[in-house]
């Protein structure tokens, strides 16, 4: 950093996701030194990841560059290196930056960490293999390669058992990703039958299994029940109260509502129930002597700031906020909470600079969206409850304002317009390890 | 396939590139039954994977699937299987599809093989690690990863020599794809220096190394010094009648102009030299007794077809064609000589069922466009030379002219138009292995 540097408060935000990215931008308004710390070089916007592993989108289209953002908020110094731990005392981030021999540390005078969540698997790490996920970019292309490849597989399987098992899809996890989830392999099923000619891709069996007895839990029981038949008409089986017991390559087994086990031949498992705190909150926690809960959230004071150090402020699905005379607050795991945090975080921190005073963070809900396919969403407001096109417009139109980029925008904009009126999917692309290697036939 | 399909005249087609693809597109409008078999499910479109490579395009943009290309097609069938062998007396071609247990095989009554090539290293295949490259998606996008990565590198690592290691670029080879590889990174250089705190990215050094005495071998002198000047201006260095004699992770040896080896610490190498046919070329030339030379290329008849063989014509850079008296004719590896090729073999076949008189195949030379950055291109057409603007914008409506696709045409022309006004590149994206693994921190 150069000499206009020195002197400044020092602010380092641990992680690039909704949260951190707001409170650097906020941040990078105020009289401060930011450092914006993430091991990707990108933010993700995480909310169309599953578009991604439809082939509905590119990743270039829901991922934007960190330094791009950064570009010209000359106060922001981007650095590209995992956070590793944190002297609390001694007020400083460990890092292990990308291609550095060995560990570093930086100062700061403010912290602010949002380490997000990951999923976890109910404690079965070993289903991880069988059964990718949604939370990162790699997930998500993952997938893709996986749900394709099964339609590759069936189109030359000539016997019929195995060419079910191929067309067989099981998703655990009723929430908005897996109601995506599922949608969108409906829609895949039902609008690529002319691209095959063994295969009855109709024939495809899709299995959203949920151990709650409804799908969409944060949502009224009246929406998921809708969600429920809109699902059905794209071919989808809600498997509800029932639970996914053992995943591997070519099966799932299912606890059944009446406590049998059923076994069923899929070759493709995505997983999408579940999430654990990033490990960074029982780092602080245990640093702080905070409380951390089951899913391994700490334990924040209503400023969001670590109990006893109030220069430390950490925010989204890795927290639970204190309560006088009650459970600590558990907000719900999605963008708009992060964000609402992040800028939170950033206004308190610029506001302590000048003395201000600084309320509590209070979350301002403006609502639920889930999507289930083409023209078919729900929609919680606090107004209003929204099923069908309306609230399939609504999805559209918000997740577009919150792509970050113009650029971005108006390419998903485009690849949604290309597939609502031609039923195709523009990134149907095959990629990773098998058929990659070079040519050496 | 259905019952329609009895009695027709069965093609398969080996290969979705460039040749393949024109194949199978002239022969479905034929009255014969077209498999087309590739090892990956879209076509790439391989001249714009340098700009993947570099962060100016999404795969997905230069890609495009095969089924949805033939989806309307109805007596096209896509097969993804990698092609294993031939039996040219039984007419039948070995297949191992993804996901089955065990190798088949499927009839044929004609044959196109359009396998194309891929990178040799010269026979160091050690290289192929430390110096990847662009003949597959996934060689662009680790490139993509190694460039971007080392300017993050750069950007945290306090050791000049280190840095400067991390800065130091080295593409092997002075064909259109290392001209235009080395072009792209020299602007990246320039274009980002705004995006990062510490390093100075206009330091970057990058070499081009070149075994023959100038760039682009395949164009008039006079152009070549053209490029030459143009990356220059660029920051690149070509390091003309030099060969790389060593590459590793850490640097890259190069025999100089005076005979010395000169090491040079670059932590990112690309290899865009010498390329071997298919395998496919070589297992057709033992079985039909055809030539095959020291790049592994079948030499064919001057209708494409294996000697002795009619029935099985081989196109692309994997063959060369017999002349009377002179040496077997060496087409330049282009998109337009496979298309060309392609659309030939379509015809021939047709032709041949109509008892229609085959002429030899004659490639009609076009011209040859390169592009060295922003604004700046040479072309060597029929009647006239160009370098700099006007020769770039040929460059640019003639490789949106060939990409599949009006959605893609579209969605490049958006990025290329962004990228143009704004020098940013909105794919810059690292993924794979690195920091991509589900959050466990």
């Amino acid at each position: 950093m150069g000499p206009a540097a020195e002197g400044r408060h020092r602010v380092v935000v641990v992680g690039g996701g909704f949260g951190g990215l707001q409170a650097a931008l906020k941040l990078s308004r105020a009289p401060v030194e930011v450092t914006l710390v993430d091991r990707r070089n990108f933010h993700l916007f995480q909310p169309l990841a599953y578009q991604v592993a439809t082939g509905a989108l590119s990743p270039g289209e829901i991922c934007y560059p960190l330094r791009a953002i950064f570009k010209r908020r000359r106060n922001v110094r981007v650095v590209m290196a995992e956070a590793t731990g944190f002297d609390l005392e001694g007020r400083r981030v460990e890092l292990q930056a990308i291609g550095a021999p060995s560990a570093t540390s930086i100062p700061y005078d403010s912290l602010v960490v949002s380490g997000g969540s990951h999923y976890s698997y109910f404690g079965h790490d070993d289903w991880r293999g069988a059964a990718p996920e949604l939370k990162t970019l790699e997930g998500a292309l993952e997938l893709r390669r996986r749900i394709l490849r099964a339609f590759e597989a069936a189109e030359v399987e000539p016997d019929p058992d195995r060419r079910a098992a191929w067309l067989t899809f099981v998703i655990v996890g009723g929430g908005p990703t897996g109601v995506e989830m599922a949608g969108q392999i409906g829609e895949i099923a039902r609008d690529t039958r002319r691209d095959f000619r063994a295969a009855d891709t109709r024939q495809a069996r899709i299995l959203l299994v949920e151990t709650a007895d409804r799908l969409l839990g944060t949502f009224p029981p009246s929406l998921s029940a809708k969600a429920a038949r809109s699902l059905e008409r794209l071919g989808v089986t809600p498997r509800l109260a029932e639970t996914a017991v053992d995943i591997d390559e070519q099966s799932v087994s299912i606890r059944t509502q009446e406590g049998a086990v059923e076994r069923v031949p899929a070759r493709t498992a995505i997983w999408a129930a579940g999430v654990t705190a990033s490990g960074l909150a029982g780092t602080l926690g245990r640093l702080a002597g905070a409380e951390i809960d089951r899913a391994g959230r700490v334990t924040v004071e209503p400023d969001l700031s670590l109990p006893g150090h109030p220069e430390v402020l950490a925010i989204g699905d890795m927290v639970r906020i204190r309560r006088d005379g009650e459970e600590p607050l558990v907000l719900p795991g999605l963008a708009p909470v992060a964000m609402q945090q992040g800028r939170y975080a950033g206004r308190l921190v610029a506001a302590r600079l000048r003395d201000h005073p600084t309320p509590p963070f209070r979350y301002r809900d403006k609502g639920n969206l889930a999507t289930i396919g083409r023209a078919s969403a729900v929609a919680d407001l606090d107004f209003v409850r929204l099923s069908g096109w309306v609230a399939w417009l609504g999805w559209l139109v918000v997740h577009l304002l919150y792509l970050i980029g113009f650029q971005n925008r108006l390419l998903v904009l485009i690849r949604w317009a290309f597939s609502f009126f031609t039923r195709g999917r523009g990134t149907r692309l095959i990629t990773g390890e098998e058929g990659s290697r070079p040519d050496s036939r």
